[in-house]
């Protein structure tokens, strides 16, 4: 089973294209978690077993755990997360590019150190550098296309190509992954959901291939307009993450005892306001 | 002293434009160090303080420390190469680049966690990816722009802005650095050596800017046309990097008791080389 497959049947499974994002900071823990040596990783963990039934992945971002020295706690969530969970797509937020020589190490760090089931790459330095990623075939590589971030029209919206043929930058790298790096069903793309015509977009440039969507919640991307412009002729297609909004939804209240379950009480909300705008 | 004042007095003081790249490969290891726990720190630890005097910075991959759990081992390198080579900047080679509020995370990894004075970092989500680095005032923000690897086409040498105004992408990242993002002589760029022809019109366009390239050694460009290429207008504003040319001049022969000597050799000579075209 390929990633795009594997990312469809946790899908169906949870009918669900929430994926939770893990992007733990300890000034935010409630407070039984504070000053804990395995904190990040009791946080994470318990977020991810108050929501997995919920989600079609979760996606732990790299630089929360490797600012802090807490690589062992990254490897120890998604070992969890794997044996636990078992079907779920684990996204490891890594953004690595580099030299085809030091890309097949990332890859190592990436597939065979953490285990993730799919990792995120930046395209600037093109096919090479994404080829030792895609030379494990039964994982899954989402290039950066359309970032949700202010700072990213420098480069994504410059129009590219000849007179007759122009298109801004980020579609170029739509298409190139789609036509051509996308040869095992295992690629997807990064588009922001504060752009929703850019999703749109990239939509009708990549037939069904599957968009993992930052920035709803915290970033203030809007869901319907989302949902709307990026599923496929399925209502699937998309991976709809939220981070901030639903971990940190109740470690303020009480101390924060009841964190978990405010986070899956905002997961389910979040879950099906997305399946609200799926079909039709 | 802003980063680029800091990486012309480490040039001054050793004469050279020479960066060892640091990309420990275990297989790769003298017998003695083959299967020591620290083996990655002692190799790299020797090759430092046998080429200290010959070289302008040093550049660890963090890719290489990364696929093999040693990030504790990068750790204690920078820590003993500050300690005793003092005035030697690091530059921790990782490519990093995401949304404003992980690349924060991500300088904290770079400049709090390993203590490196300059990282590298990708252009592709533009200004509010690259300005948590900026704000450290006194660390250096290498942002890619042409690198040396074949891929490397695919998206920077496209054609990019107006019919009157047309640039290669490279070029305009260029110009985006030198002309907004550079503003506390922090920033430099890499150049691949492997292109000589856009290292010249990189030069052109940024001024008297430090460029660090990669690519001479092992990746097969040219130290005459690298140094006429990119020398600024008093022979200065190159890091040229060499890692597995220098790194394992002489880890086969006699069992690799003598490695450490044969990469002073080849530093030696390569520092002398660059020298040669310095000038006229």
């Amino acid at each position: 089973m390929n990633f795009s497959e594997r990312l469809d049947q946790a899908s169906h499974q949870a009918n669900s294209l929430l994926c939770v994002g893990l992007d733990p900071d300890p000034a935010r823990f409630p407070a039984h978690l504070a000053g804990r040596s395995d904190g990040i990783f009791e946080f994470c963990r318990a977020i991810v077993d108050a929501t997995a039934d919920l989600v079609c992945s979760f996606k732990p971002q790299i630089a929360y755990f490797a600012a802090r020295r807490a690589e062992d706690q990254l490897e120890a969530l998604i070992t969890h997360i794997h044996a636990h969970h078992p079907g779920l797509p684990v996204i490891l937020d890594a953004k690595r590019g580099d030299i085809g020589s030091t890309a097949e190490l990332y890859a190592i760090e990436a597939f065979e150190r953490y285990g993730a089931d799919a990792v995120t790459v930046n395209p600037y330095l093109g096919r090479d550098s994404i080829e030792p990623f895609l030379a494990y075939r039964d994982k899954g590589v989402i290039l950066l296309c359309r970032t949700s971030n202010p700072g990213g029209n420098d480069l994504q919206f410059l129009e590219v190509g000849t007179d007759n043929e122009k298109e801004f930058l980020y579609e170029r790298v739509a298409r190139l992954v789609a036509g051509k790096w996308n040869q095992n069903g295992q690629c997807a793309l990064v588009v922001g959901a504060t752009y929703p015509n850019e999703i749109r977009r990239v939509r009708e440039l990549v037939g069904e291939m599957s968009l993992l969507v930052p920035g709803i919640g915290a970033q203030g991307g809007d869901i319907e307009a989302t949902v709307k412009a990026g599923r496929n002729s399925i209502g699937m297609g998309l991976v709809i993450n939220s981070s901030r909004a639903i971990l940190y939804a109740g470690t303020q209240a009480e101390g924060g005892r009841n964190f978990a379950a405010a986070a899956r009480q905002v997961a389910l909300e979040t879950r099906d306001e997305i399946n609200r705008y799926r079909g039709g």
